[in-house]
């Protein structure tokens, strides 16, 4: 394996062909001011050595993109994994820079001095595979014609990017994460390392997430996927090649409009928007908006513009098959694997991933006479308040990890 | 204005033209048994009387169908509206016949000895304007060219449709309903009759609605819409004369299946679908199935083999309308106006109408002064327990209708 420059590999060509497929503008670049903290971006290539996926697929020519900030100490028990959601990437904290087209999704809580401490930590973030920020995924060329791997791409699941990590750790020195945190899909990785490798995880922080994908779950991942396979224009994966504007860009927007007001609540709808009109009711018409339909076009358009819809259905069905107790007996068994402390951290307000899973992760440590804690972020955001109440998240989360040091020491 | 028979007008062949867009098989036929509860079905025609809707639209040549069970007292007394949902219809009870593609939606509510005891009520039940069920809508014959209204058809509200129940009041001789009940939409019907004619309604039974669509409803529904027209065979509206099978089926059936979700809950789901697989996890692949997918599906192409798309959209962005307060100086004005003593009824489960607006309901109509009652119904079906908790709804309902008798006496 070698660490190769950010922007070779499929990375930026990839992106290219996205947005060309979609019709959008490129990010806007320029953002970035002297003094912001930047991580060190790299990707790790595969070479050579097929990638064989828990599903059953392959992935050749594997290049994963991470993230690094702060350094390794000499012990290298410093070392912090970051695990992002469906549609963020390895860029948790830092600027909008080019390749990044949106600022950190965690900067709140990443950086000198703030509850991810990066003078204490080295905190990295790894792309998952099958996206479409840097690593691997379904607008790489496949190195068999060069073509992007489009509908060929196999299903992933969260164990397969586990494993990704699993090689960037190897390739950094890290024998044994301090701790491995992430919402929502994040928090799956952090189970999932969990029980996959419980010599190598000192703690795990889930956030907004659960054990096993629930019914309802499924229903609105899949709802969202099946928008998509609607779009002609998404030809069954193979649009890359589309003339400009003419990719799936309109069923991924409406996609991501559904998942929007999952990872929302009625309270801050009605706070924010309440009744609000964009075209003013003098007379009606079908296609006449409502500020909240602004809001979710807009959301849907801004995913859009960096965002792969085959990526979307390949990491939402990944989310689907989430089990911890796939193939290991059940989740009380694999539970038991654990060895890490657990700090389970839900959201009040969270109607797609709701509280009482954060409660069950840690209820099923401790039946398995693991040490876990369940707190409760008392936020009206929803699911995405674990990206929005930096204190309420940071809080716990420091002092966590000083307590799992104490521990351990 | 006139009664004219059943399967006249633009009904059945608007079914007809439906169903080869859809290509969806007729519905089956001979479900029906002696002794069932037949309901009288009766189709009143507006004449060439132009309906001027409030959001500026003007319909030609209206039918509107609808189906009484009892009789009518020598007083006309006891008459009782039942509103139905979005893809309800007039058939609110009794069995499943031709031109009645499902049984009566609310079976178990009315009839003899139930809770609308059709020995004592005339039950009465209107399909709404804009649908597809017997009354005018966008699949019937437009006068100018006896083709499809499609795109042309105009966007309704709730207060349009309270307009025609009243004509076919007017027409059967009622000045002054018993009590309007409906759940949903019907619920909105029900407490737009409240407000816009106080003197013909002795009560009124508002089930998990509100007294305005708030955001988030109006986000679930719009993005349902935007579904629909994500589909190229939805025509922009014209696609009454595609080949069979080449209408907007399967955007319909996405849209609806979005909305299933919100029509259920997650404990539901958990308990009737967990992770059950329809095909085996042996190997991952994109469009594997979970049984709560095979659920969605089922419940979306259900839903189009009797119903139009173009409905869908009207009756959803009706909804989406639907205010009490619109025009009349806010909700508390409206209220104001309403004589008639109130039941709201909520779901505890209900995500899609939550039950907090039941209690808003309520407590607006008590602030103005008026007499109103929540009751909680502690189901876990969410949204649709009204059409499935029938001793539920049943007996809080019967005994309500029987204090306003006593009231009145």
């Amino acid at each position: 394996m070698a660490t190769v420059p950010v922007g070779k590999g499929g990375g930026a060509d990839d992106a290219l062909r996205l947005h060309r497929a979609h019709g959008a503008r490129l990010p806007a670049t320029g953002a970035w001011r002297e003094g912001d903290l930047l991580g060190e971006r790299r990707q790790l290539s595969f070479g050579d050595r097929p990638f064989a996926l828990e599903g059953g697929g392959v992935v050749l020519d594997v290049t994963i993109a991470y993230e690094t900030w702060g350094t390794l100490n000499e012990s290298a028990s410093n070392a912090v994994l970051v695990c992002h959601a469906l549609t963020g990437d390895s860029h948790a904290s830092g600027p909008l820079l080019p390749g990044h087209p949106q600022a950190g999704w965690w900067d709140g809580i990443i950086g000198p001095g703030k509850a991810l401490d990066t003078d204490r930590w080295l905190v990295v973030c790894v792309n998952v595979l099958g996206g479409c920020q840097g690593t691997t995924g379904p607008a790489s060329a496949h190195p068999d014609d060069g073509k992007p791997w489009g509908s060929r791409f196999p299903v992933v699941s969260v164990r397969d990017w586990v494993r990704t990590q699993a090689a960037v750790a190897d390739h950094l020195g890290v024998r044994r994460w301090h701790s491995v945190i992430g919402g929502s899909m994040g928090g799956m990785q952090a189970l999932e390392w969990g029980v996959m490798y419980p010599e190598r995880v000192g703690s795990i922080v889930p956030i907004a997430t659960a054990l096993a994908a629930s019914a309802q779950q499924i229903a609105w991942w899949s709802t969202g996927r099946r928008v998509i396979r609607l779009d002609p224009r998404w030809r069954q994966g193979d649009y890359y090649d589309a003339a400009p504007g003419d990719g799936p860009h309109e069923s991924l927007s409406v996609a991501r409009m559904v998942s929007q007001i999952t990872f929302r609540s009625d309270d801050v709808f009605t706070r924010r928007f309440g009744r609000e009109v964009v075209e003013p009711l003098d007379g009606f018409s079908l296609w006449q908006r409502f500020e909240v339909e602004r809001y979710l076009e807009y959301q849907g358009d801004k995913l859009v513009r960096r965002f792969d819809a085959n990526s979307y259905l390949l990491l939402t069905k990944a989310m689907d098959l989430h089990d911890l107790g796939r193939g290991r007996g059940g989740v009380e068994a694999a539970v038991k694997r654990l060895r890490a402390p657990v700090l389970a951290i839900g959201v009040v307000s969270d109607i797609l991933y709701p509280l009482y899973q954060s409660h069950e992760i840690a209820a099923a440590v401790r039946a398995a006479g693991g040490a876990a804690r369940a707190v409760e972020l008392d936020s009206p955001h929803g699911h995405d308040a674990f990206l929005i109440e930096i204190d309420q998240v940071g809080l716990p989360l420091a002092a966590f990890l000083d307590d799992v040091e104490c521990t351990d020491a």
